[in-house]
């Protein structure tokens, strides 16, 4: 048993990470911390744990977090990276669900983010935590940095077609469409239900933080340079992300489907599904899964539909991967459970 | 391991059971049976186990389901009756999730259900598979009638009450709102999203077939006859009933919170909740768990929260439950992740 | 053409009052205020009214608002109890959609929402804006205290059965369920999309401030004095208000329809549906209707349902119709338009 | 008064006929038929149309039809145009809200409809009704093929473009959303609420009926020959379609707010909003409008945001709107309510 910290657990990120950790097997929920909630119940502000977890909220106290193996940061943009060194040199090690220690440009980060970075060593230090990608990188890490939840979905069903370097890599289309939960759970107008049932909108049309990010995986599995456009929308529910992606083919391709099969062999939380299918969201809710379809729609044009549960495969349920791959687990421990469906 | 067969798998209970018997730990599901898509993946009716399960549908031939330990039937009702006699001389034992075993009185099951009873035999036989109620004679069933879900709502709120005889019996108030999950997987118009999205509305409050079924089990508790009047709603959403009793005192109570507090001590899926406290659907989202909390309003009135999902606690998770005691499993063997929330 | 103001633009009631009055053919929108937004464009706030109002939001100026022939006070408690003197000495009509006017007992208000009354002197004078009571004392006032959403479908659903004297008057049920938008809109974590949706709870159920409001009128029109029960509950969709309402019976009724029908004769809004049947909440959304129906389930015990739009019949609809019967405009005056359905 | 007719009363489009027939002033709405449900009355189908339409359903007898000034077919593919000869011969003018009118080109509606078509001589007649396109042409015309939903939606985001030949024109992506009131109303597995409510996916993206409608307008307006690739998407919502549009540049645009602007000058239903807005699909419930705004991302890239209700702008209003245009009336006429919104 590993004793695991939860920095930031009021919001939905935090909440997911317990759901996970309390049917995982191998993680004990040492410490859950919340500044405005410390010293009462986790079941107060999530009542649906109530006779699963026993435990109080308390302050993010470094000395406490050390008494961890590892602490997962599930808090908001410039929290781990004042607080990570700290904890690294006790000996901790670290999974960032924030976007602190995700892209290697530190200018590019300070412009994105709007602050200055607190740590930038660090930063070179820290293995972006996409296993399909990185999985040796993050075996042996310190310090990961948990990907996006737009990124994940968007570069796992691009990597085969940039790897093989078979479309044009600067017009890449991603067309991103999320549950409401991808905004955290922070009370604001924009996210009332009244605000979001029975309605659809795009937002960010002209510039989103998970841009840079998402290129960034993009150039380093693509030979040549490339650009995305990326369009967010918000969609009337609670989990799941779905990306639409266009990209156009340079040359024929014998078997789109044999290359994603071959590309993701061995990586067990990436489905390619049959041609021509239409994965939904329902089917991968509350699991890790990416279901990936691809489809030419003719000679040079094709769509890519790539489907995750932000809130598992685009967060919590990544950093229990990669948590399981720095321990040594399984890497499928304690994420084997088929989605809530229906 | 126990082998399982499952007949009706194309329903939402049916969907649930395969669900729970995925991560059950001691279940093998052998055979899941649709006369309208025998010999087709199961996959193709329920995408979301694409990756988890892989099973043709079958005819619900009795010769393969004998080969099964314990069968259960997510069937209209009807279907049960007439197959039960062969499999139970087989050695196979039942868990009926429809309604042809739950009432004892022939005549007005009848009544309610409009057919000719096919097995009355054996409704004598049947133990009405509400452990907390029937637990000792669960153990040994061969056949057990899986209760209602909104008789499973309402009646584990009442039981205390009617036990201790300190409310009147006969003017007993269930005011029941179902997520739309309950009426099943059919095309009607009545379901389409369209009809319940931003909809409410009373159904059947002249008579709905699982009103004897609760006062069946209320007349079992109570010293006197029990009545009760009983209006069921439709809820724009997937999964949960929510039951608000009325019952009025007849007498002072020292601590209500103590008198339920004791009657579900070891009953491990019922949850008196803090008193005063308002347990929401989402609480139980996909457990078996049943939440109550207890309100006395004013000097005679009490009023009872009483919280389950009706496909889990209300259907498939109760039936498991079942299960586990009719092979000796522990009760709670394969239902203790906790609920999927938020 | 009458000049109209609405203080307090920025809540869902206050839209509601904007889309009401943009048909309404006698009204011209003269001022929307609000003290956050004073200065930027309605549409910033309510991007839906592009292209309809061209107006900004101002400070809730005396000055101005006494050019208007109406003032709607559509704010938070305790704003129109200290604003309404100065209008109404200038000569201004107002109808208050908050609470401040509505109970005639000050103790009793201050009790209920915790704050000392600053105009008690007018709480004599204001008329309940419930028409189906007061529709003649309404016709003079200057001063209407617009009822509550809940007290609006309790009451239009009781008031036939307690002006016969025909059921025991002190122990209704009101079972109420409410669409989120009753709780107005503000950042709040509870009315999050997150916690709202695939969700169903009560609340409140040891004292609501609705329910001295209701006690209040039904008590007007019983002999007797009355109690209720009254448990509230929040729905997961928008708009839309069903009260359950439970009554027995103290003597044979020769017709409940007939009873029910003549109450509510020449009354335009008070729809009595058919005996036995259910009418859904989407059959009233975005009208000023309230739709009945009365059950008699056994000898003694009454379901009665009662359906409105808590946005509209029980707030802006309701305004409106106030403020036809003040002006002398045909009580119907823009509230004619059909559902909004499916 | 004209006297109109819907055939296909049962549906969503029909019930939105009918909507917006009972507020539009010119209109008596003679009689509206139903093979299935003839006899009965409209309300039986519609409750919420209780209290404003008191009509029963009739057969759909060219007889009874051929006294209406115009009939609206609101029916399954096929049907129009067997009836329109017979109809047009008696004097009547059509409305046709089906497909059967739409393709100009014989073998291709052959091919994508899967019938042989019944009526080729008046494909040649037929109006597209596209107002925004044919005006003038919608004035004088006997009988109009009213556009499909997502055709409407999309050509209007990209005429401006197209017309003035400044993108690439074959290599046009349309990746389009809509609310499940699209696929109409009928008893279905896929559009159960518990199939769609959160729950998102994509669908027919080999291929949609709309593909071929979309091109033609999109070729009639274009120097060059035009492609698009199109993905629809299934939302988890009623009403609302949004159009996310991607095009590229071929040529710097001195000001594309004031090309659209222009282009649209004149027509009172196309709304282009602000430079960088992201129109929801609230701001046109219930509505006729189009809301569009425009996105030029980097120095190639355009997005357009395109956004309607698919009952009424993309059926039923731009059917009212055919209509005025046909008899004469202001063409906003019964057109001109804000949304219902929030």
């Amino acid at each position: 048993m590993k004793r695991i910290g939860i920095v930031g657990g009021t919001g939905y990120t935090g909440a997911e990470l317990i759901r996970l950790a309390l049917t995982h097997g191998e993680f004990e929920v040492a410490c859950v911390t919340s500044r405005g909630d410390a010293g009462t119940p986790v079941t107060k502000v999530w009542p649906s744990f109530a006779g699963f977890l026993d435990l109080d909220f308390t302050e993010p106290d470094p000395g406490r977090l050390a008494e961890c193996d590892l602490v997962f940061f599930a808090t908001p943009n410039g929290t781990a990276m004042t607080a990570a060194p700290e904890l690294l040199a006790r000996g901790v090690r670290i999974i960032d669900l924030s976007a602190d220690f995700r892209l290697k440009s530190i200018p590019s980060w300070e412009h994105w983010y709007g602050m200055k970075h607190a740590s930038p060593a660090l930063v070179a230090e820290a293995v972006y935590g996409l296993p399909e990608l990185n999985r040796e990188a993050i075996t042996g890490a310190r310090l990961v940095a948990n990907p996006g939840c737009y990124p994940t979905a968007t570069t796992l069903g691009l990597i085969p077609l940039l790897e093989a370097g078979i479309v044009e890599p600067r017009t890449l289309i991603a067309d991103a469409k999320s549950g409401v939960s991808g905004a955290g759970r922070k009370a604001s107008l924009a996210h009332l239900y009244g605000e979001v049932a029975e309605n659809f909108h795009a937002y960010a049309v002209d510039g989103h933080r998970h841009y840079p990010e998402i290129v960034q995986t993009l150039n380093a599995v693509s030979a040549e340079a490339t650009d995305i456009t990326f369009v967010p929308h918000l969609l009337p529910m609670f989990r799941g992300i779905h990306v639409t992606l266009y990209a156009r083919l340079r040359e024929r391709v014998a078997d789109l489907q044999a290359l994603y099969g071959a590309r993701y062999d061995g990586h067990p939380f990436v489905r390619i599904e049959e041609a021509n299918s239409h994965p939904d969201t329902r089917a991968v809710y509350g699991t890790n899964l990416c279901r990936i379809s691809v489809h030419q729609v003719n000679e040079n044009q094709l769509v890519v539909l790539s489907v995750i549960d932000n809130l598992t495969k685009g967060a919590a349920g990544q950093a229990v991967q990669n948590a399981n791959l720095m321990f040594g687990f399984p890497e499928t421990q304690g994420l084997t459970a088929p989605p809530m469906a229906p």
